[in-house]
């Protein structure tokens, strides 16, 4: 087996190692099943065990008390962009957003396709989202007000989330949920895509709060209707079986050898800090967000010309350091550190920015 | 390890030996890449192969022109039953169902949902959906017509695709997909949940006329469009990247292993040859298909009480065979024989079923 990598890919990224080497040894026979655990009936008591772990899980780290149900939906976040206003907006009422980047414009993109009324009650879009907006005022006639709670591509994070007082909060942390913990009360519903913090590509986890399944519409297709998976513990139909198995073994990781949100954000205060203070000692890493809208998750940074991050970019690679090149829309450079990025790739990045910097610089 | 059972699921199923031992084997290290294949980017090279790789193996083994796109799309079949009418409806005519049972009838459900003019033009549900219909007639005036190409649950199949004339066939072939070759050329889609015939569970594969994107609506919600998919090779948003890698392998076992469609079928009549021979030669089993409808993947017996039928399921899983208790709607046995489960398997059956009959018969 050849060496593994430092890997700071924005999603899919990595997940801890100890999970995937749990993965692989029993890939052939599930727990002496004689199976794989992709060959298991979603329908026997070995999958059912698989689920309600990862539910219990998610309720037990996010401490969700039982106006929350835990659901597995195939399609990842952009389905539940479209999802949230088929299911959740009001006749009569507009949907708030609050649009902090790209994927903040998609998801209002389609409550629009929709004809819902959206109004954008904050950007920072005039800075190119640079920023997290602050000092703005929801209508209580609204909905919904929905945000993304991190912005993977611009490197900003929600550090407090919005106030919208009677109003419930509509969340996409695909690329933070189980960072950090966070009073889940004010929310309607919280919907995350697997594959950044919490497991592989192919299911969004999705917390949706009793009381909007009032909202639900009759006449929905049933695969895009909340109802459809909280009635049947997200098995209406056979779901992202090997997905959901991985999620409970990452999340058995962070309650288990990690100890809980409380340390996970610990550690990844001091990941982001380590970097940060780097790049804020010199003049050759320049940070593209603002000081105190700075994403734990995803540090983006330039460096003096586009030739040097693309050399940058494939110097660190062959150090053993990967994914560190910015989003496609944007250029530059990131380091996406979720959960499973530990401090030594943080140290060795830091270590080999400062050579960098030493030899080009 | 412990031992392998023969799996008789009728999905998630089993899937090739050497495909689970090769993606055990690199699960740690894909190709010395120093990442899990389910922790590289879906915008990486790697990935792209993969993707790639899926795509050309399917357009070899169903022999594909280029008036057909290949696309993978989260949410199973019960997914496409809702995008199928959303997509492929035209304004003003009919859409065509063939009813052979419950996910025939799932899918007619959701065309009705959306309050499209549903004709159903033949039902075999007079005698249980134990019949493939014949002598039927299909209005040219029809959007499309729609059939499920092989019935798990009650265990029948299309021996011979209906006749539709110019009207596009659309197939939910979820269960027979790649199991036998047919020709593409008189359909406008088909679509299989991957997790029968050609991997785990999480993505169905569709495989969509190029003419039929002309039928796709403005203003469908990104995710519900087959354009989004075929725009962007499946890569929109972030596939399920683990399924779609695992689809690529069992495709290269089909093509490389077992030498292509041809081979399958052949080995595919076989095997549920061997086990209805034998189930015609007892009173002791009864099949539930009329023979002419049988399915060469889901066979489908009673014994003479539910009790036995208990007992049999039970019995059978202490020698090490899997999975035959039939469908929860329907009770009795069935024996998911699937493109995964060998020759080994299903004679391993047949001398348990006689050994069973020897003692309680």
């Amino acid at each position: 087996m050849g060496k593994r990598i430092y890997n700071f890919n924005a999603g899919p990224a990595a997940l801890p190692l100890p999970v995937l080497e749990e993965i692989q040894a029993e890939f052939v026979d599930y727990k002496g099943s004689g199976m794989s655990v992709t060959e298991l009936s979603h329908r026997s008591k070995w999958f059912d065990d698989i689920i309600n772990e990862a539910v219990e899980r998610t309720r037990r780290l996010l401490n969700l008390d039982d106006h929350f149900d835990v659901l597995f939906i195939q399609g990842g976040a952009s389905l539940q962009f479209c999802m949230v206003p088929m299911n959740l907006a009001l006749e009569g009422k507009p949907v708030a957003y609050l649009n902090t980047g790209s994927w903040s414009t998609k998801a209002i993109k389609e409550a629009q396709i929709q004809g819902k009324e959206v109004n954008v009650v904050a950007s920072s879009e005039d800075k190119d989202f640079s920023y997290i907006p602050k000092g703005f005022q929801v209508s209580q006639n609204a909905a919904y007000l929905h945000f993304t709670s991190n912005n993977t591509i611009k490197g900003t994070q929600w550090a407090e989330f919005p106030k919208a007082g009677d109003v419930p909060l509509i969340s996409d942390m695909s690329s933070d949920i189980m960072s950090r913990p966070f009073d889940v009360k004010p929310f309607g519903l919280v919907y995350a895509g697997a594959q950044k913090n919490i497991g592989p590509s192919g299911t969004a986890l999705a917390i949706l709060r009793k009381d909007m399944l009032d909202r639900v519409p009759d006449g929905l297709p049933s695969m895009l209707k909340y109802s459809t998976y909280v009635e049947k513990n997200s098995l209406y139909n056979t779901p992202s079986c090997f997905v959901i198995y991985a999620i409970g073994l990452v999340l058995k990781w962070l309650e288990e050898t990690i100890g809980g949100l409380e340390k996970m954000e610990q550690i990844n205060r001091e990941k982001a800090g380590t970097l940060y203070d780097y790049i804020d000692q010199t003049d050759f890493y320049r940070g593209t967000a603002e000081k105190e809208s700075r994403s734990l998750m995803n540090v983006t940074f330039r460096l003096p010309s586009e030739e040097l991050e693309a050399e940058f970019v494939a110097q660190a690679l062959k150090e053993g350091m990967g994914g560190l090149k910015g989003h496609r829309s944007v250029g530059g450079c990131r380091a996406s550190i979720y959960n499973a990025t530990g401090m030594d790739a943080v140290k060795s990045l830091v270590d080999f920015m400062k050579e960098f910097e030493n030899k080009e610089g």
